[in-house]
């Protein structure tokens, strides 16, 4: 069966400074017509950042969103056309005073595909050297060095609660274990 | 340093089927004031659920915010005070036709804190037998099957590229590898 929902409308609700929302409405497979809210985001980068002792280099900010203080990897939104691997580079530095010697892709996923196109690119960083934070004008980050496993532990205790750190996390530990997850 | 942000006031731009969106004007916490734009979502719940021979059980379905067919796990949005579990259960029944005999809380986390309250339940489903499938009227959704390991593969492959999904099979990966991945 071919899947795909054709737009008939679309309609522009709101252009904000992180995102636009639109509401499509859609043909679906059976010829019925439903519609989609949309969320559209320019898309984001975050970094695994490990230091020679394997501490993940974490960030805490309060995200407004959840009312919360969330521990969470580097991360930040890409400007317009701006290449992910630069982007993850600058976000790691300003926000944590860090650059690296090796840059690793690991993956790029989609956070909720459900309601919004955020695409999320996803970096190993090591050979870590310390330098300045600079952070935005808007932006209030401390940060904390975790040793990994402690890391992941926190996932499962409910202490780490975001997604691209559960999946930044979860892929570290299973580079170190070889054996399992080789494939 | 206090990291909160307190909201001076909120604006409504849009209530819809799946989410709302407002822009709250916040106190930052050294006294300027800014602005975040805010999706709000129900949550919903995603399964993993692996049969008696390690196999995945993932749906295909046409997600219009990034005009493809994804393949998924099992996953829904709660209906308003719906209890997380049953919420789980009805899914995986509606959407592949399986019931579990055995069910497991993996965690609870954010899809994507910057800019929605999104929070997903994720569960592990074993002891499965199947039945009816029960799509909602504008749901189309094809059921699919795959070996634990080849779904991991298929993740760094780049064809499995739903948060929720990469990490469930993160998790079942981990699971399996009892050496490395214990506490």
């Amino acid at each position: 069966m071919d899947l795909t929902e054709k737009t008939l409308e679309t309609r522009e609700i709101f252009s904000g400074r992180i995102i636009k929302v639109r509401v499509d409405t859609v043909c679906l497979p059976d010829g019925q017509e439903s519609t989609r809210e949309v969320v559209e985001h320019a898309g984001a980068v975050a970094v695994v950042a490990l230091d020679g002792d394997n501490n993940i280099i974490m960030v805490r900010q309060y995200r407004k969103p959840v009312e919360m203080v969330l521990t969470e990897i580097p991360a930040g939104t890409m400007e317009k056309d701006e290449d992910p691997l630069l982007c993850a580079k600058r976000e790691l530095r300003e926000e944590t005073g860090f650059s690296a010697d090796h840059w690793y892709k690991i993956l790029s996923y989609y956070s909720a595909p459900g309601f919004t196109d955020e695409c999320l690119h996803l970096y190993l960083a090591t050979g870590l050297t310390d330098g300045e934070i600079d952070l935005d004008e808007d932006e209030f980050v401390e940060t904390v060095h975790l040793p990994l496993k402690e890391a992941w532990r926190m996932i499962f205790a409910g202490k780490i609660v975001d997604g691209k750190s559960i999946i930044g996390i979860q892929y570290a530990m299973g580079r170190e274990s070889n054996n399992t997850f080789s494939a």
